[in-house]
């Protein structure tokens, strides 16, 4: 190969690794000129094969922002059909009998420590908020923490933990009460005074849902920081018998049916997928 | 550009894009071939500039494994150099003065909670481990998580959370006692017993380490499930008067001095960084 077919496979092959590593965030021609000591023109062309090439292989959207202060900005999403099939996977993996625990609760932490499984989950909660103007995750400690990591990653904004204990190592913090549904007692969570600033918008996430009181605690806490909720995802949902605290959610995961005597769990897709894109 | 060269540079695009999404995966080139519908040679030729790319950047190591059962292997790395100017930066960001918080602790979490950072954590602490075979990253609630998370995602092992409380969603769990360093108390660790299987060699990671009491209760729980502990790595440690329970760690991050009265905080790159490379 000449040397510039050479280089034009270089500067392709780190502005891949470049843009993947910086989502959502405006990249301008002059950076990536500068990287590589090439002209702006040259730039612009390998730009549009990775664009032609991320839209192709489901890898997400490049847009191109026109103008002097213009650039280009990696927005990373995934195709709903494939979404849909990690899901079905999800939903076998979930309905393996050995995840059964005592009271009906199913054992989910061995799935939310393993790496891969969370880049999926993170970007197929990141693909429905795309358009949306996003300043913070909000999770409640402990397990939902890997999910709100794993979507801030491909969201680029930071995550913040809302706590059940105080510590001391969290400064001053705002706390509420809030209803635990599953047991009907009032419990209490707060979250750092100078974690989250006012007006922030703010996208909600954790593990699992049944009534809700514990994502309803966080609408609440939301509030107190005069913060301004955008959304509410869960993993998994399970069925309800009752009122749930909260209405308007999305699940990727719906546990339907848990048997403690037949030990069988019937797990499907969420409501996420309720309504084809 | 010809048809031929359309084909490469998108195939570049979506192998870098492949590689980074799957570190420390052996990838056939088969996979490729068939993924693209080219020939093997071509894949090669390609591998070969993504390692050359790779190399120069300090993205990381393709390594490549002939024969049948081969591929290629991505491994994560950053440069000393890089990694070095990373922490110096995160020591400036450590000593703001606003970051003190009664009783001399750092106020740390709006850090471990921006996505860029974590990644930046993620990749120097897995560039330590490289060459190890390791097959879980163990970690305590809450604040160790997402730096375990991060680690995880480089060296593509799951990744394990051990509380202080036992929950009823974690089935049946093996506890220990230790030490608290700070405060002398005896405490509690428990860790879900299907999480970890024995022999398993675990890399133990955490965000904060004053006396060493929470690590060492971890190596005891390792020792528990009859597992390996191959090295431990924490955020910042700081200045510990007395007899420290562990002395075999590395540490990112040094908080040489606190002092609530003039509010200063001193903080200089950890003992990662003692010997060069």
């Amino acid at each position: 190969m000449t040397d510039s077919k050479i280089r034009r496979s270089e500067r392709l092959i780190d502005m891949t690794q470049y843009l993947l590593d910086h989502p959502h965030t405006l990249v301008s021609l002059t950076h990536f000129a500068q990287r590589y000591k090439s002209a702006k023109s040259s730039i612009s062309e390998d730009l549009a094969i990775i664009k032609k090439t991320f839209k192709q292989r489901g890898t997400g959207i490049l847009e191109t922002i026109p103008g002097a202060a213009g650039g280009v900005r990696f927005i990373p999403e995934i195709p709903y059909e494939e979404s849909k099939e990690l899901v079905k996977a999800l939903c076998e993996r979930l309905s393996e009998q050995d995840r059964l625990l005592p009271g009906g609760y199913v054992y989910l932490s061995d799935l939310l420590g393993q790496p891969e499984l969370l880049r999926q989950v993170g970007r197929i909660i990141a693909s429905k908020y795309l358009g949306e103007k996003i300043d913070a995750v909000m999770t409640v400690a402990t397990k939902g923490v890997p999910i709100a990591q794993a979507v801030s990653y491909y969201l680029n904004v930071p995550f913040v933990i809302v706590r059940r204990d105080s510590k001391i190592t969290e400064g001053s913090t705002v706390s509420v009460n809030y209803v635990s549904g599953s047991s009907e007692r009032i419990e209490k969570m707060e979250l750092s005074k100078r974690s989250l600033k006012r007006g922030s918008r703010v996208l909600v996430v954790d593990d699992f849902m049944k009534g809700g009181g514990t994502v309803n605690g966080m609408k609440s806490l939301i509030e107190e920081f005069e913060a301004e909720l955008v959304g509410i995802t869960v993993f998994a949902e399970s069925k309800f018998k009752g009122q749930r605290a909260i209405e308007d959610y999305t699940s990727l995961l719906y546990v339907e049916d848990v048997d403690t005597r037949t030990k069988t769990i019937n797990v499907v897709p969420g409501n996420y997928f309720d309504e084809e894109k």
